[in-house]
């Protein structure tokens, strides 16, 4: 059985990207519907981490019930450790800007409650097969519910906010057709049970590999250190975990508390070759995935629909493909200086296991050449709390 | 036949560092006798680049006779092109500080006339063989006449300033006891009788590879292009060479001119695993080697011998060691941070053999970010015109 609906734009994934899209477009009274394979208990309950750039936060501190500002927590900088000294980088005195602790699974859970309230079709257990005619003014994305029904939906534009495994990005470019960077490493993650170790996020340089203290709560603490891409989560004990954090950042003293999960992190990075195929496109981690350590993902899914919004508005309601013409140029541009980011925060920070003592040294060079440079610390505190969306 | 001469400090090499740490300590009323194994034309005619930091170039206008200021010439920035688009890194607006063009053996040729009209002991075509005794207060060099003769110098310190193949670096720490790299590529540099080609310093990072347009004099201009280091530079035609040239720098028309110099350089880095040890001390290339791309090497060895005169002052006129047991972790402060200077314009700028797709996109989004904020100009004009001086 196969029933038909029509729309204005068919959006295939409710995480951040679709959300917020749906939100942008309702704004310019364009309707939408959006689909997700996954139950909405999925959606709001797969733990993820948040740091918001300040754009992220004010954007979606507009829709209503939003607690990204009560919940969430504003940090005014990070503190970057190496050769046992820590050094601040003040995110307002050098940007104007901050970023906002605040995970993306409880973004999600204001996103779907304010979307569902708003009267947005929000449809959760589709499964996108395949998107048709897309070559055409009226693509179709034909979905199963998880029932085994069929549903297509009949639509101006088709937005692929499907994530890593993309069925729209197969229909524009080939499912693996895209640019491709795999590092060395992984992290290694703790979620634990304890007070925060230090008021704002440490990003520690150590002999012994990179770690990241992070927060999630004030009773639950988030925190990584570099390992092994082969390393099982489950061979260590807490005091081993313990240890390698400590030894990680001299001169802090971790607060422990009881490790109730823990995970290994692939590091990659990846944009697809095209992002936009007559009336599809696809976002956020459909068409890009970054390591974490410049904590651009969310932000960067934000960015790409924030833009992609702006064009369909054009597109939609006055019949002017400027905007989306130029859009992949335009996100592109900001993908890769996003890519480049998340690249320097990784390489600088982390230790590779072929480097040379040349390479250590220069590393440690470029540390100080940062954090004792106004203009260093301003050039990375811009990257880390986001550029203008032009 | 052994002469012995005594000095308070025996400088081996008589370039830029040597030369510059005679007068330095000549004004501290410190006496100095340096030996070269080169003749005094070799020294002044041996052609080599020069882009001086503001620092250097106004330490070298203090000495008597000085050209710098004359016959060098001031630039206020350089271009960095990608993408067929030029961007204007504005050194004074940015930074206050601008840099000078001025070939280090003009440089040399005042120094050299600077010293002996100031009664400095230079002796040219001595070659220092070893230093004896240097763990204790009272070191010698000894060294031969070309005639054969010997000559040891006793001094209450000896400096080795005595280039790459640096006798007094073995002293201290075995000749090739240092920390390395080498990169899959070097520079082919031409000398062509023509007018500049544009009012400032082209630095091109080309799908084809790395071009820097650099200037001589008003009628002499030299050129670089990124090759493979095994290249011969007698192999190509001048055509050939103009070709590479002009498809490097799309946008701009080079000057083309007659050719009649052509060199390749190698690229490495490099820097001496101890730069001191007791009453001995090694500077400029004898402590350290980086690429030409940032334009570091002969300032790194001024900045070496500043310091250092600082702290030899203190010792042989206040006998306070303060100073120099503090130097080689002070000028190792700046040396790697003129080392990540040089291989971060050099990876910038140049493509490298096995670069992929992303390291390409990521390198164009890295001078995209560069170029489109002010505090990463910033960053890199405070690189290029030189840090200052503790």
């Amino acid at each position: 059985m196969t029933s038909t609906v029509p729309t204005q734009v068919a959006i295939v994934g409710a995480g951040p990207a679709g959300l917020v899209l749906s939100h942008l477009l309702a704004e310019s009274g364009i309707d939408s519907i959006i689909i997700d394979q996954r139950s909405r208990d999925e959606i709001e309950n797969t733990i993820r981490a948040g740091i918001l750039e300040q754009g992220t936060v004010d954007l979606l501190a507009r829709l209503p019930g939003s607690r990204a500002h009560t919940v969430g927590m504003r940090h005014d900088g990070i503190e970057l450790r190496f050769d046992e000294a820590g050094h601040r980088i003040d995110f307002p005195g050098l940007t104007g800007r901050s970023v906002w602790l605040y995970p993306q699974h409880e973004a999600l859970k204001d996103l779907i409650a304010a979307r569902l309230e708003a009267g947005q079709d929000l449809r959760f257990g589709v499964t996108a097969m395949a998107v048709e005619d897309g070559g055409t003014t009226r693509p179709r994305v034909v979905a199963e519910h998880s029932g085994g029904t069929t549903l297509e939906i009949e639509a101006d534009f088709v937005v692929g906010a499907d994530g890593s495994h993309s069925v729209v990005r197969r229909e524009i470019s080939g499912s693996h057709d895209g640019l491709f960077r795999e590092y060395p490493f992984a992290w290694f993650g703790i979620l634990c049970e304890a007070a925060p170790s230090a008021p704002e996020l440490i990003y520690s340089n150590s002999p012994h590999g990179f770690a990241l203290i992070s927060q999630r709560s004030p009773d639950v603490q988030r925190m990584y250190f570099q390992c092994d891409p082969e390393t099982d989560p489950t061979a260590m004990t807490e005091d081993q975990i313990w240890d390698i954090l400590q030894q990680r950042v001299p001169g802090v003293t971790l607060v422990e508390g009881p490790i109730f999960q823990r995970d290994v992190l692939r590091f990659r990075s990846f944009v697809a070759r095209e992002l936009r195929h007559g009336r599809l496109t696809i976002v956020g981690d459909a068409a890009h995935t970054v390591p974490p350590t410049g904590a651009k993902g969310m932000n960067l899914a934000v960015a790409d629909v924030i833009l992609l919004a702006r064009a369909l508005e054009a597109l939609l309601t006055r019949s002017d493909s400027t905007l989306i013409d130029g859009w992949a140029d335009a996100a592109r541009d900001r993908i890769w200086k996003a890519q480049h980011f998340s690249w320097w925060m990784t390489s600088m920070l982390h230790t590779t296991p072929d480097a040379s003592d040349f390479d250590r040294e220069r590393q440690l060079g470029e540390l100080r050449s940062v954090v004792e440079s106004e203009a260093g610390r301003a050039y990375l505190a811009e990257g880390y709390t986001g550029w203008p969306l032009g």
